[in-house]
């Protein structure tokens, strides 16, 4: 088992979300005095993401990037906090770009300098290419190519997105590893051929605790120098 | 005229495709006691590629990608040349990743460099994903995302190539630069709505005569370096 290419997932993955999204919401909050928690307008907002794919996912609805669908989740989780009054459009607008300045998890750059000596490297995330490009530059992340939903127009765990992922760099599934903190992502990249990898980020959601993994992964890493470690990079 | 992203042409203008097909197939020649000159094979390999992407982007074949188009227009050079019968099938394949190790001219890195610290940078090449990938590995460039042929399934000078590509970037025609050392490729890139840059590469063909430049581009730049310093980059 000897990859030639690590896609990742970045959401959770690469970069704290929670984190990013709170730090990024809380002036516009303070600013209108309301007294929601940053945290908890990253959390419904995030709560969004799934359900507006899963329309995409199952034909109900032509491909739309991600960056549109936070945007339309943003109404929505406006209005589940009650808070909708005080955001005029030009003010979402603004908040939109929140998930373009989401901060990399401490072990992330070191690791992926070390796994660049030996691998391809692209993110394989539901976000956008333009999105993608954006949060690269702001955290400071050295990919070799964006791969993921643009590349398919369509949404993981879709198998095609992995596929797409594949074969956009002309390398068969299992020249490929996939790596996330997410089980389901891995169940589904592995179901379309590839490699796995499961690195845990028990802070994705601020409680501390793990994923629970329903397979052996062909690797299990505590973080990314750990990963680079394990695959000799 | 501010652009938010420069994207590049790259056989020619961002790296000597000539010198580097050249060095690549010296050795294959030579190993089979050849004749020709390896400059002769790389141009001759040069001259299909126009033709081969001409039927595409007629409609006449359906998209395929620049790696396989490359080895079949092998099969083609490498009979007009009258060396067929040197090269078995494993052989033309060991040579096609010759397009995959191409030098930068001199001023590539470091105006890429000043460049990056302005804007958004890619390639829009007729090259595929895959090709531009270990291409920027072996040259050293350091993008932010693959644009061009793969993104819109179609070649260039074909107007959907340039708009998919400003479109992947979510950004509109006229916030994006086009740069290249080919005419024929800024007229299309401004006619789709994109801002033109031209830096002359005399030494493409080996002639040491730029390409004749048939409008005033947004910018008209010596190299890399100047076109940097244009840009206040």
């Amino acid at each position: 088992m000897q990859p030639r290419a690590l896609i990742f997932d970045v959401f959770g993955t690469v970069v704290d979300w929670r984190a990013g999204v709170s730090a990024f919401v809380a002036p516009a909050l303070a600013a209108r005095g309301l007294e929601a928690a940053p945290e908890a307008l990253a959390d419904a907002w995030r709560g969004e993401y799934q359900p507006a794919m899963q329309r995409i996912r199952e034909g109900g609805r032509g491909y739309v990037p991600l960056d549109d669908l936070h945007r339309e989740n943003l109404d929505r989780t406006l209005e589940g906090l009650g808070i909708a009054g005080a955001f005029d459009a030009p003010a979402r607008d603004a908040l939109n770009p929140a998930w373009e300045a989401l901060p990399p998890w401490p072990d992330v750059l070191p690791g992926l300098e070390r796994l660049r000596e030996r691998f391809l490297l692209a993110p394989c995330s539901n976000g956008s290419t333009a999105l993608m490009v954006r949060l690269a530059r702001f955290a400071g992340l050295r990919w070799d190519c964006i791969l993921g939903a643009d590349v398919a127009r369509d949404y993981k765990p879709k198998a095609g997105v992995y596929l797409a992922s594949a074969a956009a760099l002309r390398l068969a599934p299992g020249e490929v590893m996939m790596v996330a903190a997410h089980d389901g992502d891995l169940a589904a990249a592995r179901a379309a051929g590839l490699l796995t990898a499961f690195v845990p980020r028990p802070d994705e959601f601020g409680t501390g605790e793990p994923e629970t993994i329903s397979q052996q992964w062909d690797v299990i890493a505590e973080d990314f120098g750990d990963l680079a470690e394990r695959l000799g990079a």
